[in-house]
């Protein structure tokens, strides 16, 4: 292990990250809400720490190795983490401790966008503005995590996506390879925000509102600056210009880059990821309306397919806005949406849960297993796309797989113990885990009022969701800290 | 497909079922019960139908090939399921229709246990035997299916266990070898049988109930002729025999014949899934007993330990007896027992659930992948005992698991389609797929008050988890009907 050099790029990091504690302060001035002391203390607090740990290593000159990344990515989000936690802490507006700072802040940088706050339409704006810009951030690290990072550690069989990595490196070293492939996604992540932030502006949204939900929607984050979260405006176009930027933010973006590069929208309708991600939103969507048409929850047709649509997506990407109080819609239809969370949005996204091309091969292996069955001696390649898996990557994604699951029911069984009934402790886990955000049950309205075990695990659960499990995993095996 | 073969067999079978109905014939004249009737009616009617199906073909000599198996597996438990439904259907002691019927039976038959009937304790002494018997009727049958055919069929990674089938037969061909086997299996079957019901016996039941007690243990089906089950005796001594006899229902029978032929208990402590399997049971009991001890639920730890063995074997074996009212334990401790049965027994043992090895398998395989993180370029074997696990058992062993927990997930979202809440919802699934045959929350006591729909769910649960849901897919493929 490089821990000098561990130390250098996590001081430079914390460099970086003090300085978005600067937006704030300005949407502070600007809105003259005199919330900028916390923000001001955290810049100093952030840049001190960061030099700390830069400043003895800035000199030294190696290489990170693979197996230094696996420890690098998971301080990265634990150490922002608590950090990006400080103005709460600070802030007398939010009145908070340690617990759900940390909370509040973990859960904005891993996109997840649970909250312990309440009364958000009477925060200061810089507040409401930094939470927003935490998943924004959040998004960008999370793309590049997904998109360069995971497939090059080989987490969960993202192997498979390692010759897709857009950018022109293939065999150049590490921090390099990073560094062009982050540059390309940024301006992509930009663009969308963008499109997004002037599409909610056009549709009626205050420039505040549009540019901070904007932030939300592309990290799939589900942070808003209201209680009552995009039921707030209760606008179709809103709401379906959300679900739009929903699924894009959903969808890989290793996969909109070479569309664009490409001119080619058929870029889309080629991958088979793209394709059973797609299909199941649809297929949820059909599913979600004929519940709500059984059960005549909206007058219309109109209404029943723009809240169906928008939860849907709403939940199966792990965004975790609202358009409605879907929560207490009747029946089968709040587990369903939990569920949906579960195989979660595309590799390579801001999304959440075990991702459409772990599920889609999971359905494709079984079918071969079927085939099998009846000839015992066939030889079955399991063919994705254009490209045939490779035994290798077939058992990383059922490692993958099979530990998320076991996660999943251990910590179900866990929150059950903290006293919440199941239905409340599954959305505790899918909220978390899946980087879903939103609940049902005892916790639809919100996470403030759940035990600090509970807060904690979950917080976890959101940084193992984030991490696909085995980045985190892998430090706490010996042999990972064997030399 | 040798449709004329396939008849042949499944007329055979049921002729020789329809002798299985004499047993509660000389039962209702011994307690002159005046319940007779049904069962000489069930007796013709399922001679007469086995007759027409075997007569037509009876001179046909023709191998039953592997792929006839999945065909006759599922005829024979899901035909036996229907005929061995008469009885109630047409007793007036048991006033249900065909779905409550069917239910009872494949419930009975698959070892499963769940009960739509209430009022046992007033039953006809005939009706009682009759319930019993199906469940030891079907062990017997399960064990064959569990040792000899799933390994042969290659379901679920099942062909791990090809060379350890009991019996001199190795190449002979498949009926021989199964009749081979069967015979073995079912005199071990037999002597722990009448061990178990001896100790009832001196345990202090009457002689009828330790007789129909012991056939629902070693079968690990949990039907009891008390609606209190094994709560009626509240006896120590009881509760600690059907512990061990539970457990011992619940270990590979291929494993008990080494055993018992080496004369050696080592074999036991030697075979990798034995290990997993009783480090699990431990591993609840010591959860659930903390849980018992954290809510005060009884006076002493005597009586804490006794429950808690006794539930903890009883659902993680997939049985369904209680002791006492379990379901209604505190906080976390029923959903723990709950989700126990999804991992289930042994295989080859009359258990339920996904089976330990399958467990230990993942388990060890995710290890491995932890570990190629850290070494990217190297081998690591799968080991499991002195065997090592080719990765065509591994990827079937993954297949099964993706698709139970499909299949588990989907069902319990239609459960509560059908109007039950989330925990009720998978005790359903777990009752049925897993054949835990026991139920929490709104089935705590009983299946009767169900829908219709979610009645045939079950039953449908009932066969795939028995089957080990491979056996009843493969025939929902048009390859398998393909010449
Ligand atoms: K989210
Ligand atoms: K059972």
């Amino acid at each position: 292990m490089h821990f000098a050099l561990i130390s250098k790029v996590l001081g430079l990091l914390l460099v970086v990250f003090s300085f978005t504690m600067m937006p704030p302060v300005a949407v502070s001035y600007f809105y003259q809400d005199g919330s900028e002391g916390p923000f001001l203390a955290s810049f100093v607090i952030s840049l001190l720490l960061g030099l700390m740990l830069w400043l003895p290593f800035f000199r030294h000159r190696a290489e990170l190795q693979t197996r230094d990344g696996f420890l690098v990515v998971t301080l990265f989000w634990s150490v922002l983490g608590v950090i990006g936690g400080l103005p709460f802490l600070i802030s007398a507006d939010t009145p908070v401790g340690f617990t759900d700072a940390v909370f509040e802040s973990v859960s904005g940088l891993t996109t997840t966008g649970a909250s312990v706050l309440s009364g958000l339409d009477t925060l200061p704006k810089s507040i409401l503005y930094y939470r927003q810009q935490l998943q924004w951030f959040g998004g960008m690290g999370v793309i590049v995590l997904a998109v360069a990072i995971l497939p090059m550690l080989g987490i969960g069989g993202m192997q498979l996506y390692k010759a897709e990595i857009p950018g022109p490196m293939k065999d150049a070293k590490l921090t390099p390879r990073i560094a062009e492939t982050a540059k390309a996604l940024w301006y992509l992540y930009l663009f969308i925000t963008v499109a997004c932030a002037s599409a909610y502006w056009l549709a009626g949204m205050t420039l505040f509102d549009a540019v901070t939900h904007s932030f939300s929607t592309v990290a799939t984050g589900g942070f808003s600056t209201h209680d009552q979260s995009m039921g707030y405006w209760d606008s179709a176009a809103i709401d379906w210009i959300t679900t739009v930027f929903i699924i894009i933010g959903g969808t890989n973006f290793a996969l909109h880059f070479a569309a664009i590069r490409g001119l080619s929208p058929l870029t889309f309708v080629r991958d088979p990821e793209f394709r059973f991600y797609i299909g199941m939103v649809f297929l949820y969507i059909l599913l979600v309306t004929l519940g709500l048409l059984a059960f005549n929850v909206f007058q219309g047709a109109d209404e029943t397919l723009r809240h169906a649509a928008f939860q849907v997506a709403s939940f199966s990407t792990g965004t975790g806005y609202t358009s409605t109080n879907a929560a207490a819609w009747p029946g089968f239809v709040p587990f369903l949406l939990v569920f949906t969370s579960f195989l979660g949005a595309s590799a390579g996204s801001t999304g959440g849960g075990m991702k459409s091309v772990r599920g889609a091969l999971v359905f494709h292996h079984s079918i071969r297993e079927l085939r099998r069955l009846i000839y015992p001696n066939g030889a079955f390649a399991l063919r994705f796309g254009r490209h045939t898996v490779n035994d290798r990557v077939l058992q990383a994604v059922w490692g993958f797989v099979g530990v998320y699951i076991t996660i999943a029911v251990v910590f179900t069984l866990l929150f059950t113990v903290t006293g919440l009934d199941l239905a409340t402790a599954v959305s505790c886990v899918a909220a978390s885990l899946n980087n879903l955000g939103v609940g049902i049950g005892g916790v639809a309205s919100g996470f403030a009022d759940i035990s600090p075990a509970a807060k904690w695990m979950m917080t976890l659960l959101m940084l193992l969701g984030r991490l696909e499990i085995f980045t985190l995993l892998v430090l706490f095996t010996p042999l990972f800290w064997k030399q």
